[in-house]
């Protein structure tokens, strides 16, 4: 028996469970040739996928209704009719919310899971890891002795983000929602300095102290207010790297928020949104690279895993009440 | 005699010629070894000139009050003790707004009435031109058979960034305020198309019909509500260039749109702030493709002269109001 999570219908505002339905099914899958049959193993569950649940106006490319939603995977090889894949072996690739599923391994990877533990390969070794080094350097083009904010800084992303830039030389201040988790970004990852957006009571005036000589970059996670109080703390050449947008996801209306126009001309600033998929020549340099400082201890990561595929949608949905620290993973 | 024109007080939204001062004086200027004595020729108003006009919160370095406003201004040297400058020399500088003062040469260039009217180098071979061509090319790296977008368009950086444009094999569409405006950026610059933003019932409905292929570049020279109408229109990779944001240099609350960052997200897009001064590096290329574009006339221009040092402010108020057709100038 095997189960699968389609798209039933699209959230409005923020998601339910309702939206997703569950489908389960007795008959055998048959491998063709050049086929592999796939196993779930880890599934991971990500705030941009929201985007993705919406329809063609907002985020494209939306997902179908009544299709599978799919993600980030790590799978095991169940039975293989492809020569570059054997049984036992583990892949990650984009795979559907399914226990079991055929694929041709086509934009499938082969993970170790010796060198390190599976679920990385969805996190630090993963988009994750590659989405905080890319958007970092190939937008940020961070130099030591610089100062870069990152909000969302304890998710998955950001806390990437913060160790690399520690790692480069720079300054990092990192913005998050609770203060367990400003102690981590401090403890754990080494971050100079954290704000609680929940309870500062003028996240603008916190950033003027902590960051006096202003700010060169910022790594934006979130958008809407926490984004607006960066702005006024901009240096000129400020470099903006728009990773996503979590505060507005949800939004039903298109949100507005501070005009960021005379900003950026005062500033001479630059504000560039990507995915991660726009820099995929330079994937194999990151993750030697990523792979490099996880190895020397440089790099640390923090995940939450629930377990079970039955809440693959509820752990997606508390993505959206900061209940994760670090990369949110599903083991099933 | 002589007069010069003080900032008396800032504007409190929209500038009005309460906010200036006229002094006469009565004495003669001296001039010392390696000064010159200039005498006005023409004078530049410029909407950037009202985001100096207020305090240090907003734009900076704002202009000192009981000081003389300076723009850029072309000058007849009257008298010289400096040797680089002879009595008759015009040359264009960053300069007071008066009808005569000392300079001890630092920042102005000598210009050539000979070779194009010298009220061009205050714009299409000046700062306006440098402009346009500077952040049409460094920002929005044009490719032939794109479509660019330019608010402001019959506005004086406006009109000679369509014309590049064109030039570069680009499909242009301007976006000004009458329908007169809209003919002239048709019929005298080359224009593909154009919308009318009094008159558009929904601009952007009406750039899906001018774009359908969708907006690669965007040159902003205006920001509010006409800049949120392009961002639905932006396609994956577009480069949006803010130059200037003449619809919120007035308001005295700092502004709210649609917020960007969705868009830049989902589009893979990027907005970069910048004045020209950045790529100072690059003015002589650059006016030298100007001024061989000029000549060749592939290139043309159009100035509203105001004539009458008096009448400076309300020249510079009348930029507001969308009374100038390609630059404003003051004719001493």
């Amino acid at each position: 028996m095997r189960k699968t999570i389609l798209l039933n219908n699209r959230p409005q505002g923020k998601p339910t469970v309702s939206n997703f339905e569950f489908v389960t099914e007795d008959s055998e899958l048959t491998v063709s040739e050049g086929e592999i049959l796939l196993e779930a193993a880890y599934v991971s569950v990500d705030p941009y996928l929201r985007g993705r649940m919406s329809d063609a106006k907002s985020y494209i490319p939306p997902f179908e209704l009544n299709k599978p939603v799919h993600s980030g995977v790590v799978a095991k090889v169940v039975a293989s009719k492809n020569e570059k894949f054997k049984e036992g072996d583990y892949v990650s690739g984009m795979l559907n919310w399914s226990t079991q599923q055929i694929s041709n391994g086509e934009g499938l990877n082969k993970v170790d899971g010796s060198k390190a533990p599976l679920s990385t390969y969805l996190g630090v070794l993963g988009m994750t890891g590659l989405t905080a080094y890319l958007g970092l350097n190939e937008i940020g083009k961070p130099q030591a002795g610089e100062t870069i904010v990152v909000s969302g800084a304890a998710g998955a992303v950001g806390s990437v983000v913060g160790q690399i830039a520690k790692i480069l030389g720079l300054k990092v201040i990192g913005i998050a929602g609770t203060d367990e988790k400003i102690d981590m970004l401090k403890d754990k990852f080494g971050f100079d300095a954290g704000i609680n957006y929940n309870t500062s009571k003028d996240i603008n005036a916190d950033l003027k102290k902590l960051a006096p000589n202003g700010v060169d970059i910022y790594f934006d996670n979130v958008g809407g207010p926490i984004s607006d109080a960066v702005l006024f703390n901009i240096n000129r050449f400020a470099r903006i790297i728009i990773c996503g947008a979590i505060s507005v996801y949800n939004e039903t209306e298109l949100p507005t928020s501070l005009s960021v126009q005379p900003f950026l001309v005062k500033n001479s600033a630059l504000m560039q949104g990507f995915i991660v998929s726009n820099y995929a020549e330079k994937f194999p340099e990151a993750i030697q690279k990523l792979a490099g400082w996880l190895s020397e201890g440089k790099l640390t990561y923090t995940e939450t895993i629930v377990e079970g595929f039955d809440n693959i949608p509820s752990a997606f949905i508390d993505l959206f009440e900061g209940k994760n620290k670090g990369k949110m993973i599903v083991k099933i």
